[in-house]
């Protein structure tokens, strides 16, 4: 790649902390925002590691984001939990409220958090991947600025909406899910304009709604297709998907939905009405013990037909080794 | 349509009823399933409505189902609960789940109910219309026998696995989302077939892996692709919502998954191996007061701005109607 350079992860994340510091973020809400961009950044999503950081230096410059939110809890059942974010940093928000919906979940078999007034959270595989540490289920998703047209439309309407799950895997890896809603990243559309390169069809529509193959028709006016791309292939779905995501994190907790909800960096248009605050986030989390035991064997030992407690008997005599 | 001829509603539910009776399947039993079946019907999802009463017919006929199930709650904290279907009808079986779910989030916010040992459950969209009738958001998913391919796979490995959500609309008609988690659904591939038409690429691959137009191609022995169908479009994506699906519906309850999962008709393989019990559904419900006020103006009232109320005392001014 182009002039590019090799960083030890320490000094990127030492140098985030500082940038968010600059701006008056706590010490502790910095360094948990740094371990949000470095996550991306070591699983390989390059698009939203430091490669984000001038976006939310931009914001925090502009005083468009709040440094030292009041991040409250407005309402709340034992299951579910809306919050306020304050229009904090979604990096900062996000884990707080990831937090609480795993809480209610040890607590009670289940946990679910909307939240609104907040700001882009980075990647939603993160917030899953901090449910596997609890050994948790972990839902993540949020709205996002529009950038995705319905089905059979022409207009962005729509964010990329992503979609995280992850399942615990016990002695196996864990299932790992992050998505977007789209039929391809953004990031992939970029990348083709950089290069000068073609886009595949099913991508994008140019400013007139018409499909295209040219990444810079998408990016001037045009749109992204959700997933499925066209009617046979079934977009419906991919745009069900993205208005799911988009009432549960937005329009649950009260934040801009659709195409109101605001900019995350600066090139971003800002839209002209307001119907909420902030973008909105919806986190879940289940405990698989609340449904099946996942250690049986490992407490009751596991069960051995007599065929094969036969072989493994023959083994020990011939070997010696005790079973 | 070749010898279509039009049943009144009523004369297909009393049918359906007394087919299930003559099994020994309950009254009230017997009753729900028929009218699972004709909310297909009226929803205009023929594959799903009287159009698959010989299959069920088929499964009781043959001792497979048990028309008098034992249900029981295997496990459950304040707001999650596994079923153990006892075999029965999915089309009993599913709404007793989804009624679970449904009281545990009036209680507690959230309800979700994963189901093992039970069979096919209709439409997943009947049962997210039940939680609309209480003005919950509801959920409804279901592995099904495999017919779909992992992305770069050749053989069938998944279901179809729908995904059914809903959103009460308060004045507004609600959202209501039931999707397969495939480009396109079984149901076309087969009228294609009937219709000696080809259908579209990216729906399906043939018995060697390669993609094709042709609908027998599929059927014998090919399979279906997910939502998104190959690797440039987000054919991955279709994938992992098809694996969420069978994770939350049949691993988390306990019921045979993936390729395991136990056919719903005759004519379909009974996979060699068994690795739970029968199929798995899985049921949300989430209470939309527990995240925010949804009647706040019909309770505390619309507040207007001075130049309307002024407009509006003009009017009453002008006709003598009070304000």
């Amino acid at each position: 790649m182009e002039n590019s350079k090799v960083f030890p992860p320490e000094q990127l994340f030492d140098f985030s902390v500082r940038v968010f510091r600059h701006f008056g973020v706590p010490e502790i809400d910095a360094r948990t925002a740094a371990t949000v961009l470095q996550a991306a950044d070591l699983r390989g999503i390059d698009s939203h590691g430091v490669a984000r950081l001038h976006s939310y230096f931009d914001m925090l410059q502009l005083g468009r984001i709040d440094p030292r939110p009041e991040i409250t809890i407005v309402r709340e059942t034992p299951s579910t939990a809306t919050v306020d974010g304050g229009n904090g940093l979604g990096l900062v928000v996000g884990p707080k409220a990831n937090a609480i919906a795993m809480e209610k979940a040890l607590a009670v078999g289940s946990g679910w958090v909307s939240v609104r007034n907040t700001n882009h959270y980075g990647i939603a595989g993160y917030y899953v991947l901090q449910a596997l540490e609890r050994d948790l289920i972990g839902w993540a998703m949020t709205n996002t600025t529009k950038l995705v047209t319905p089905l059979w439309g022409a207009e962005r309407m729509l964010g990329t909406n992503p979609i995280a799950i992850a399942f615990p895997g016990l002695e196996e890896p864990p299932i790992v899910i992050d998505m977007a809603t789209t039929a391809a990243a953004y990031g992939k559309i970029e990348i083709a304009r950089r290069a000068g390169a073609p886009i595949p069809t099913g991508w994008a529509i140019d400013r007139a709604g018409a499909s295209t193959t040219d990444p810079n028709a998408m990016i001037d006016g045009g749109a992204m297709l959700p997933l499925g791309s066209d009617r046979d292939r079934g977009g419906h779905k991919g745009y069900g998907l993205a208005v799911m995501v988009d009432v549960l994190s937005a329009v649950l907790s009260g934040a801009n939905w659709g195409p109101f909800a605001p900019p995350f960096a600066l090139r971003q248009e800002i839209p002209t009405r307001s119907v909420g605050k902030g973008i909105g986030h919806f986190f879940g989390a289940l405990r698989i013990d609340a449904f099946i035991d996942k250690v049986i064997r490992r407490r009751e030992g596991i069960p051995l037909v007599g065929p094969v407690i036969d072989e493994l008997l023959d083994i020990s005599r011939q070997t010696g080794i005790p079973l």
